[in-house]
């Protein structure tokens, strides 16, 4: 997707086959920087300290974390090494499910009784094609997303206004995004949209990073607290709500940013279509309910500091908003529970959220 | 209530009869300063820029506004210029009903047929009176609520955990609370509570405010954003809501700050007791529908720049957390209607939030 003039991806690779490259996501939209991945250290650090977050993105990071393990691994015991390394890099965050996902997909395919040099040439083509593959998935989910705002616009004859959480964009996805995936679309065709983008605390990826994508690509969008979302929906100022998620039960429940839930039943207490869009990738088939997914509680940090511009010096910094000695509870995700989704936008068209719209997609 | 070893109100008199002071809230808990008002003018600003907040302290300061308008005005001109004043104070802030029926209230019992000196005492001592009420409607909030927690305590036997969004503390009401008069009296009785604190942007009156009363009161407390409410009570870890209000209509609808809609929708959802509590002052027995609520749409820059504390300068200050030329869209209230409250904590008792509800304490 474009920033400036220049299309980018939010993860990839140019000449040298020791480096893989990485859009810097802690300080956008203040400042624009490139980070170098050279090993897997690199990559589980990347994933662990939010350099690059979103479940489809941490995916591809954590494959092409175990292409530079094969890179970097000794001659002697290069098998080891890149199982080393995908057992850390399922360890570096908990919730999503694309980690372990990309790693074992990845690991399944690496055979040990082959050389080092074999090894290394599979893993590059796996985590590109993984790459690729996420790329795709996400511009179907576009493509099956899109008829729902158009449908909108047909019968309203107005601007669509979409409602979004956190961040599941081009930057959360490598390419594309998922739940903006349908709105980018939407926009390029020429259908009008008006974004109102959730603030999303205590990390703040929606005010930084999609209101920041979505101005890029110059669609219209408004930043909201996400306190503001329920209200704007009782005052018939929201259409459609579109969400990413990070993990999603075989039965339809969806794990996602923390407040996703206050929304789903905002939008349900006001009959307007709550959808979440997610690659295939992300349906745990091993779970049913979710009550059964793990819910990572993040540092007190990200909610006792808050990070921004120093407009004076024009630099980033970081202050105190919650007293010293204060106690303070900071879970990273809450589970919407199927019965408050109309539906699920996948890369395989769209379905109910319940184990039998899933099935009929992926069954 | 306690800051440290002394008590405070959020406003009060001294000796000198020019002069009324109030805490600067907007500082806290990093700094604590105490702004001298000296003319209606000042409570006008002190009001409008949210030195003090709070629908009943808002009440309590335009009433000061008002003797302070008669104590500085002219020899000749005095009726016309304490109405002018009390046109003014009311068009301070539109949402809290408290504002208007403070100088309402007031301006009634002015009468300009006698001299300017009883006119500057009759509003001293009604602008006392209006204060001595207001606490004496917190307290009794605080006698009703405490029924509720002691119930939840003796049926868990475990500290009763309450979740409170914004602050309807004591410096939003001059002594006590509305919603944490019930905590602080719990507290006060060896009850023992635990208060989720919602983080409640904006302004972070939570993190800032109702955190430091409680810390200063030593009753335990957790911060958290506002997104993860509804988390917490999907988990089972809420006992108990309750929040203020800025304005409630006679059916029961609750204008409060935006958000408070959210956790009552979750709530709901979790069969979690919703409670509001407020002061008589603040039912607006005019308006039937919550819809009728004129919501304050506030400034930008209160989603745009965050405010806290520069640990290395060890100051106050702010920084940009939405980047420049991004729109922005701040509602100040939203209206959680009546069929999501549980009841209503109010100075004569608890009652149903409806008509009926209302009328049986109020009628």
């Amino acid at each position: 997707m474009r920033i400036g003039d220049k299309h980018y991806r939010a993860i990839w690779m140019e000449e040298d086959p020791g480096v893989v490259r990485v859009i810097d996501q802690r300080h956008l939209p203040f400042e624009f920087a490139i980070v170098d991945l050279r090993n897997a250290e690199d990559a589980y650090t990347a994933i662990a300290d939010m350099v690059v977050r979103g479940a489809p993105l941490i995916g591809a990071c954590a494959a092409y974390g175990l292409y530079l393990a094969s890179y970097k691994s000794s001659e002697l015991n290069w098998c080891e090494e890149v199982q080393e390394a995908g057992s850390r890099l399922k360890s570096a965050r908990p919730t999503a499910v694309n980690l372990s996902y990309a790693v074992d997909l990845l690991l399944e395919k690496v055979v040990c009784a082959g050389s080092r040099a074999s090894m290394i040439k599979e893993l590059f083509h796996l985590a590109h094609r993984f790459t690729e593959d996420e790329v795709l998935r996400c511009k179907r989910i576009g493509e099956h997303g899109l008829s729902l705002i158009s449908e909108i616009h047909q019968k309203t004859k107005k601007p669509v206004q979409i409602l979004t959480h956190c961040n599941a964009g081009w930057l959360a996805c490598v390419d594309y995004g998922t739940a903006t995936a349908p709105i980018y679309q939407a926009f390029d065709q020429g259908i009008p949209v008006h974004v109102w983008v959730d603030e999303t605390r205590p990390r703040n990826q929606g005010a930084r990073l999609t209101a920041y994508e979505l101005k890029e690509h110059g669609v219209p969008h408004t930043v909201i607290v996400d306190n503001a979302g329920g209200h704007l929906m009782q005052q018939g100022k929201v259409d459609l709500v579109i969400v990413g998620s990070d993990r999603t039960t075989r039965k339809g429940d969806v794990a996602n940013k923390i407040g996703t839930y206050l929304k789903a039943l905002a939008a349900a207490d006001n009959r307007i279509p709550f959808y979440v869009a997610l690659p295939s990738s992300t349906i745990d088939f091993n779970l049913e309910s979710g009550e059964e997914i793990e819910i990572e509680n993040r540092t007190d940090r990200e909610v006792s500091f808050m990070e921004g511009w120093d407009e004076e010096k024009q630099r980033e910094t970081h202050i105190r908003v919650v007293p010293e000695g204060t106690f303070v509870h900071n879970p990273g995700f809450d589970i919407t529970p199927a019965r408050l989704v109309t539906g699920l936008i996948t890369d395989k068209g769209i379905c109910e959220a319940s184990e039998a719209g899933i099935h009929s997609l992926f069954g």
